[in-house]
């Protein structure tokens, strides 16, 4: 059977994390990475696999069958999916939760007419967690969802730490709090409030001379970021950041507590324990871009997201196989 | 907008089950409960609905949507489904796991020729646990799967007890054991023996002058149901039993260890802990039939499984407000 031919646009984190989860499924190959840098300067891991310009893509339309896109929510991807739909089915990450109801819309339109499939906001949530969270109340229409992030580095709080005069270098751990952990795995259902559901914890490299107090009440203050949460902040050397400090590790969990039509206590939990979130995140995108190719072949097109995929369609094996081996 | 409605074929533990899952969907109805024991003699919980023989219900054709099929999987469901099929949209919860592809071939070619839609083997394992069998793979090809159950009343072992000569009342559940599940959770991908995952735990009341100590070596040698584990025999009281061991809790997880590409170790779980397992797979048997109903009305027929049905379909909301609010 010839393999399913995948091109990466963007060759980040999470470019070279896809690059990485095609060398794990024997179906698959990598055809070509496109950047908007230099492509001379850009060397992937992938022997013999070339770098284009990433305004060259369109002359390699016939030898890809899905594009994975890996840039960023902010700009990149709210103008690359719509362009890149109009030739290719498409995976893609996008992940700002608000803005995800007008970017399917503006996706469908494009990926309608040109009989592209483009599979949107894919990843762990939203994604896996995101199908959970649906799983959950389908199942249990009576009953409260929680989603819990962490342990896990949030890219974006790092990103606020950082930008205070006076900080070298700063990451930021979002942690659930066991005890509302506890009481939710138990069946309590409670009311949580944003500090009794998530603490913040900092590590934080100052550059010498700049005052430690300060940066702490800066960070434990900052509106929307950190005065809503209980934050630590630990000031730490640099050797010992870079030692400890340069993983990026994710999780969390998604719990559904409800009951059942006899006032049966049910209740069901989905979680992720990440080493690395992009690395992760990008095994995901891989997974959905063989489904892309799955339903394109089939004659689909359109927008979709997660929601709108068989889990079959993931799975290089046969629908027999799986009946067989997995049910 | 109209109902969905459902009968439901057969009234034990499932068949109230599922009666009382629909109770909690506002866009289902139950129509009908139909049985092979004299109708007159079953009272079943909704106000106004009838309960007929099981051979009228071809009569009921047009009034009913999905037939939500109740009976056991030795052999109630292998000799119904492919019967009901014949007219009636249906689902199971066949879960002879070695027997499912012949079933899902035997249901599935009465399912084409009649234009029906039959999702078989639905619940959690097979069913939920299934979908997250396959989902670990998907994602992190690199890896190992595992199911571990409890803890949980197992029906089948509870049988074999009972049917010792002096036994009067008997439970038994299964229970993971906490070290091996550890060790999976942390990722050390460890193979574990039978022995090593699962112990067994009896509670027995046993008939005045029955001889304890020889029923407990009875248990504790029965081949294929206890001889491979660690099984612990508690005698109790006949009051005992009655006031703490009538529930059937279940639950269980599945624990996918995988590594990504770059050799971060990943671990996905998906976990149930159920106060009654027959009404929460009755929970799942009726997500499922909304989803069987939603199929039949885009044209699309024959036998499924979970493996061929989007989440979006089990959910009585529309795709743009699944998008808004649980993406």
């Amino acid at each position: 059977m010839s393999k399913i031919r995948i091109g990466i646009v963007g060759y980040g984190n999470l470019g070279r994390g896809v690059e990485a989860a095609i060398s794990q499924n024997d179906d698959m190959e990598l055809v070509a990475v496109f950047t908007r840098r230099n492509p001379a300067s850009v060397t992937i891991k992938t022997a013999n696999v070339p770098v284009y310009l990433v305004d060259d893509a369109l002359n390699y339309k016939e030898q890809i069958d899905v594009m994975i896109l890996c840039g960023g929510s902010a700009t990149d991807l709210p103008e690359q999916v719509p362009h890149f739909a109009q030739w290719f089915n498409t995976i893609d990450s996008f992940d700002t939760h608000a803005k995800i109801p007008a970017f399917f819309d503006a996706v469908d339109e494009v990926a309608q007419k040109a009989n592209t499939v483009s599979i949107i906001s894919v990843g762990w949530d939203p994604g896996l967690f995101s199908l959970n969270r649906l799983l959950g109340e389908a199942v249990l229409p009576v009953g409260n969802t929680y989603t819990f992030w962490g342990d896990g580095l949030s890219q974006g709080h790092s990103d606020a730490v950082r930008r205070i005069e006076g900080v070298k270098k700063a990451v930021q751990y979002t942690l659930p709090i066991k005890a509302a952990v506890d009481r939710v795995r138990n069946g309590d259902n409670p009311e949580l409030s944003t500090r009794e559901k998530h603490a913040r914890e900092c590590y934080v490299v100052i550059e010498q001379g700049a005052n430690a107090a300060a940066i702490e009440k800066e960070i434990k203050d900052m509106p929307n970021y950190f005065a809503d949460y209980d934050t630590t902040v630990n000031f730490i050397t640099e050797d010992e950041f870079v030692t400890n400090h340069q993983g990026m590790p994710h999780g969390g969990f998604v719990i559904r507590s409800g009951e059942s039509g006899e006032n049966d206590k049910q209740i069901l939990e989905f979680s992720l324990k990440l080493e690395s979130n992009p690395m992760f995140t990008s095994s995901v995108l891989v997974a959905y871009a063989r489904a892309a190719h799955n339903l394109a072949q089939k004659g689909d097109k359109g927008a979709k997201t997660v929601f709108d995929i068989p889990f079959g369609l993931l799975s290089a094996k046969s629908a027999a196989d799986l009946r067989k081996e997995l049910l």
